[in-house]
């Protein structure tokens, strides 16, 4: 039997995934890692942590293929996270942690960018938004604040590049991740001369722009081993997850969107040509020469149920340890004993800043409305809406740039609540599909590397793997109580947004 | 030896103070009884709850006196809870429960008061701030919505009052309970007929209204006994917790405020006259028929702290209980470890809408400036720093009618707590002073029954029982902090006060 391994390279951990040669999910292995936050605008990865996940992870999956003489792992691929940033020295020492998209330490060389006009300009050639997400606002940090760092720093990867970096000594970057740091023209296809030019970097200094289905074939010797795979296993570039996304949730036609929510999430609409914002608000990524996913990333997602599964439900969580069950699964029973609408109580979910729709890096977090009835069920509950409010509010921007949207393919943590599914259908008031596959990510990958081996033509070919059983429809007994509350949600984004400068500035200066 | 006792009626606990004849306190009893809150806008206390309550308070403490045969209780007085309305019908059945100044159901009538104008004219006379809280609004809330109540309802009292009937068979109000019910002229002293005429009230529906030095003699025998004091023992009328809240902590003077957090919270300042806030926010009740009383409440005080502890810190409470310590005791350690202004978390205390400073019953409460870093004991802290904050903004609301505030007498639950004390002193930035006397406002009462019975000539005689050992001294890491936060959170209550209406709206429509 012949067997392709998806990877799926995550913010807080890599999860490898086993297909059979009718691509079924077979097995997957998951690997978590630190995401460091010494402080609020910082996120980090540790490298040797995520390789050694990484490492792990693919040696699991392997070991549990437990393969026969005539079985083969005819190749891996992969859908990364997007926007990450590693600085290294000329002999390829690094300089830095991972930086990753949550990072906000660059946004006041965002602000500069906003302000001088430059930002749009080069917005829309690249596509990416100015925000401190971007490499391209990272670099322009390290510059002013980290000159050691960007003076010796000779090459730049993201988290990806960085394991092919180590695994095949190369120097490559897929054009949908390219496409995702800010440096890239998404209509040439290749390093944008002028974004170069506002970091001062040299176009040595980035990685060759490959198509992701370019793949490497000459393994060091002794990752292969520990791995346990022959050392000319094919490597497939992939893409980022952001584009993969819609492939392998099969969004891919006019007004289907694909929501995806794990630790950040977006909603997604695919394009035959690149299309901008001029409002500046949506994202477009290459996917590959002929495909451009447009759509609006949001930083707060499991992220912020996570903050509260900590902060707020500690005891639980405990308890759930104690009764062997998932502590969210215990969360999300608590919160559906609360009516849709928590009984008037509104949440913000800005913990980490905002990108979509609002692109505030200053955005925080707020409870707002409480009063003596509302018990933490009720702020669990409201932290959920929270998020799904934001994800809404992005998506009556897309709606601006692409046209209408007709229903929802979802996909990430968020898909395997019911609970959570059933609030989409009711505030977006659309049907919410879950695709059977829900290691869409890893499949997108394996579909990627099968027409990077020859194997197929069209990528479109992956619709015949995605089922479409369950389908939520919007319930009125919830959306009417919904419709009361967005406009409400929307007008105090607005009123609260007056404040986000100074409280985020306050915050930057009492940090500890 | 001669003793007296002082009663304390509050919102949720009755208070007996048992005095020596050098006003020491020699023992103190406290009685519970439930606020019952059935939905978020109602607070009703129980009649019998109430009158057991008090009536085995007063038993215990005439017990722990021991009372030797040379020994007597010369007098019981009284500190009450104002704003309270239960109504009876002409056999003198109870038709409500005892709904209290907390209780917010009556907001459409008081927002109809003053559209019309109507409510600043009667304000102008009152000296009552136009509120759910004040019986005035109460009786049309009942009128409107509870007709059967109100037509038969042949006599109204307060709590206080409802005692002294049940306890003497009369019907009698103190001029300084009967200026918080939004019907009594404060410069006539005696029930306004404009008012009146508004409820649809006749005079003889009401109280006779008496001084604060008034007093029975002629207990039902029955509840003398059980009491354990003869039935010809003096019970003095005594005045509203507000009033003789000043008094009690001798802040008498021009500028000297006293501040105090119970359940709820006021800052006030004593006048030798009538003064009305032409914007209506202070409030001027009468101490006597020669002191004015002028300040603000708020709603929003240790019921807060208590929603945060039954809310927030659950699990800690339980700790709290097998350590054998107090919950807030456990709660203000943990507040403690975290700096002042809470790393830039922001909390606007309106669980229960607000009186002083935004006269807005429909506000609610809100968390502002989320951030990953945030944990449970950073929303605490800022728990308290938002019921600060907003007291602080009363006081400057306050100067502005009686003129500038140079220090603070500070009583009430939160005296209690040495972080509180000095949370008051940095954001004031002002010197807080605790009496040495805790037992203010059972104090004060004794003093007033002093005055009524010809033992002492002036009421000011109580300051050579007030010490005043434990004075707070702004610190300047802590009030530069709350400088820059201040403004912040001032702005941030006139934003969210946009929304308020309408949340209150949709919680009212929805609630269970």
């Amino acid at each position: 039997m012949d067997y392709m391994i998806g990877v799926d390279l995550g913010t807080t951990s890599t999860k490898a995934v086993l297909f059979d040669d009718k691509n079924q999910v077979i097995a997957t292995v998951n690997k978590g890692y630190q995401l460091y936050r010494d402080s609020s605008d910082m996120a980090e990865e540790d490298l040797n942590e995520i390789f050694e996940a990484f490492i792990d992870a693919l040696g699991d999956i392997v070991r549990s293929a437990n393969l026969k003489a005539d079985d083969k792992i005819t190749a891996v691929s992969f859908s990364s996270a997007m926007h990450s940033l590693i600085a290294f020295d000329k002999d390829w020492q690094p300089l830095t942690r991972v930086i990753t998209w949550a990072d906000t330490r660059a946004v006041k060389y965002t602000e500069e960018l906003k302000k001088s006009g430059l930002g749009q300009e080069i917005y829309a050639k690249t596509g990416t938004p100015i925000h401190p997400m971007a490499p391209l606002s990272k670099l322009l940090w390290l510059k002013a604040e980290h000159s050691d760092i960007y003076n010796n720093a000779a090459h730049y990867l993201g988290i990806k590049e960085y394991l092919f970096h180590r695994l095949f000594n190369v120097n490559k970057m897929d054009i949908s991740i390219a496409s995702g740091t800010g440096l890239f023209n998404i209509f040439d296809l290749d390093w944008d001369e002028q974004a170069l030019a506002v970091t001062g970097l040299q176009k040595e200094q980035l990685p060759q722009p490959v198509e992701p289905y370019e793949y490497e074939t000459s393994m060091v010797h002794e990752y292969a081993t520990v791995i346990g795979i022959p050392d000319d296993t094919p490597f497939v570039y992939g893409a980022g997850d952001g584009p993969l996304s819609n492939l392998g949730v099969n969004a891919v036609k006019p007004g289907v969107a694909a929501i995806t929510i794990g630790t950040s999430g977006a909603i997604r609409v695919v394009s035959d040509k690149p299309v901008i914002d001029p409002k500046g608000r949506t994202f477009t990524y290459a996917l590959d020469k002929d495909h451009w996913v447009v759509g609006g990333p949001v930083n707060n997602g499991g992220d912020v149920f996570r903050w509260a599964r900590d902060n707020m439900f500690d005891a639980e969580k405990s308890t759930a340890a104690l009764l062997g069950t998932d502590a969210y699964d215990l969360m999300t029973q608590i919160a559906s004993r609360v009516p849709a609408g928590s009984e008037g109580l509104i949440f913000h979910p800005y913990l980490g800043g905002e990108r979509a729709p609002i692109w505030d890096a200053n955005a925080r977090g707020s409870f707002f409305g409480l009063n003596h009835s509302h018990t933490r069920a009720h702020m669990l509950r409201s932290v959920l809406e929270g998020i799904t409010f934001n994800v809404y509010m992005v998506s009556l921007a897309l709606e601006e740039v692409v046209g209408g949207l007709t229903s929802i393919q979802a996909t990430g943590g968020f898909a395997r609540s019911p609970l959570w599914r059933q609030m989409f259908a009711d505030i977006f008031e659309q049907p919410v599909t879950v695709p059977e596959a829900f290691e869409s990510g890893a499949l997108a990958a394996v579909i990627v590397a099968q027409k990077a081996l020859g194997k197929i033509d069209d990528l479109y070919d992956i619709e015949q793997y995605i089922g479409s059983s369950n389908t939520y429809q919007p319930k009125p007994e919830n959306f009417e109580a919904y419709r009361e509350l967005a406009p409400i949600f929307i007008r105090l984004s607005r009123q609260l947004q007056t404040e986000y400068e100074n409280i985020a500035n306050y915050q930057r200066k009492h940090a500890k």
